[in-house]
């Protein structure tokens, strides 16, 4: 059985195509009662981009912070702030900013059109009526947020995703010039995460040559962008995002992002950060991968925050392990069916406490 | 101004695949009067893939012969078969084939719900109404139809597709299975027209980083078919052919397709084999294409027909160089603004003459 894999309809792609937004929702205003959401991160606030949105009178500019990787309860929040905007509702959610910012946008597109709160559909398939129309403008690029299935959030008892196909943007616009004011550290950070979710998903095995054509060239783009310093970096960057994004649809990701969903479940650790900080350990997993990344870092002239996990209590260090080995698909690609006695326990543990 | 790139927004990878076939269209099979056309290619009349079409009793298995190139007087009478053979319109049409048959299937698709002859939509976004839903099933690899956003079809005045985002394929089912059994040489020709048009696209003046990602990793994939003579090169000429096609969102072909488009017009020649014929002489404008091309024609021990053209009418030959000359963008790509001093009709005819 293979997957029927949903991807995003309509994409444009180019330097200044931001300008085209207008044009791109007037298709969804169908009647004067229109009107628009923009989940909006909120550093851009009196930034100019503020003022290139096309809001119209009856729009309502969202504002959303992401200090905090996005919280159910948030999200139930920010959609009542919706609903109460106006008697009827939106005809399009445009999501502006890096991976939270759009995981929120998805999120509301969803819970406008599905009654409760957002924590009873973490999960699977478990979305019953079509979202409103929605649509990406990333401002940061490596998640690749702006293909998934899905909307990461923490909720009450877990970190787990809305995962359907109605989850999927209706539209994606990439205009590489979104990225070039990104600080540094998010820029490598954000960007190690499609570097290592290749690297995971092309040693992994679940792969087949659609998730491999993806991911290889992506991970072709990250080395431009990371190594060579590439003039069109931001375009490669935007694209490696995209492509790694797509590479997902028949692999997995493998034992760094399991153990930073630990690290990023007791620490409240970024997931980009938490992803590189992970990664650095597992040269006896990933050889090659981790060499390499560690030339990234040094070209970059990056350096990782160390020694977060000695001090902490055995209790939480033991929760760390359980969220992480509980990931049993992303280990399963990573060291096949017989992983369970490869990483034990114990070697999880003497993994974290070096971190 | 950039387009805003429509998709496939479905698609299904993986050996065997085809399988799933039945439970895919399904889902469109929305009450008992639904119905379903297989607008399949000929050459499987007898063949087992045709025991293996998930056929049911008010179905149509309609076989089409694609010896020569779609034209618009065969669409408009496999439409008014379609149409007399049950009182409502069916709910979906497969194509199963190549370029060809994919080609009808989306132009019949078209033409169920939109009035007259099919020579009336041939250019760009003449269709008035949305195509019935039509999928996708490519039993050859190369000409990137399953993807494109047009119809080829040569009409009593002009060869023209019907291009129209309402064109574009609902779903894709990519079985790598399927194109196992292609006869030697239309492996190599139809390959090749995905070879040809990455060299045209990505040596063009046209190109962004979108079709730059797609068009390197198309042509990375062709070289492992046609010089690595790879294990899973089946699995890598139906990515490459998809990726091709995706490559064209923001690229043009160039000098090749242009003069081939005249081959055929006058010739009847087959695109994949015509783009062959052409590029063998195109080695000033595209030299390392060109020379890789001869080792893969040498891997392969292909033979090009010769002195096709010496012979001809000069009118024949004059009527060529007129279509060929007349596909503007393509030789802008190619050569710039200037292209007219460039590829004069002396040129072009001088080419012609060694085909």
């Amino acid at each position: 059985m293979f997957r029927n894999f949903k991807l995003v309809p309509n994409i444009i792609f180019g330097r200044g195509c931001f300008a085209q937004l207008d044009e791109i929702i007037e298709k969804q205003r169908r009647n004067t009662d229109s009107w628009v959401v923009f989940v909006t991160d909120d550093v851009f606030r009196e930034a100019p981009l503020e003022k290139r949105l096309p809001l119209y009178d009856n729009d309502l500019l969202l504002w959303v912070n992401v200090a905090d990787e996005p919280k159910t309860k948030y999200v139930d929040e920010l959609t009542l702030k919706v609903k109460a905007h106006r008697p009827t509702l939106p005809c399009a959610i445009i999501g502006i900013g890096g991976g939270s910012s759009m995981d929120l946008a998805k999120a509301i597109s969803l819970m406008l059109t599905n009654e409760g709160s957002s924590t009873l559909y973490q999960g699977w398939d478990l979305i019953k009526n079509p979202a409103i129309y929605h649509m990406a403008v990333p401002t940061l690029s490596g998640t690749g947020a702006e293909v998934s299935r899905t909307a990461v959030l923490t909720g009450p008892e877990k970190k787990l995703g809305l995962n359907s196909d109605y989850t999927v943007f209706d539209q994606v616009v990439l205009d590489p010039e979104l990225i070039k004011d990104v600080p540094r550290d998010q820029h490598f950070y954000t960007g190690m995460d499609c570097y290592i979710h290749c690297i995971e998903s092309l040693q992994g095995t679940y792969l087949n040559e659609f998730s491999k054509s993806y991911g290889e060239k992506a991970l072709d783009l990250c080395r431009q962008v990371f190594l060579d310093d590439h003039p069109d970096k931001d375009d490669k960057l935007m694209m490696a995002s995209f492509f790694g994004g797509m590479s997902i649809a028949y692999s997995q990701v493998g034992a760094c992002h399991a153990l930073s969903y630990g690290l990023s479940y007791v620490l409240g650790t970024h997931h980009g950060i938490g992803c590189c900080i992970v990664f650095d350990y597992l040269e006896d997993i990933y050889p090659e991968g981790v060499k390499e990344f560690r030339t990234m870092m040094k070209k970059c002239d990056m350096e990782l925050p160390r020694g977060l996990v000695k001090d902490l209590d055995p209790e939480q260090v033991d929760r760390m392990i359980t969220v992480a080995l509980g990931l049993e698909p992303l280990w399963e690609n990573c060291l096949g069916q017989d992983w369970k006695h490869i990483m034990t326990r114990n070697k999880a543990r003497a993994l974290f406490l070096r971190m």
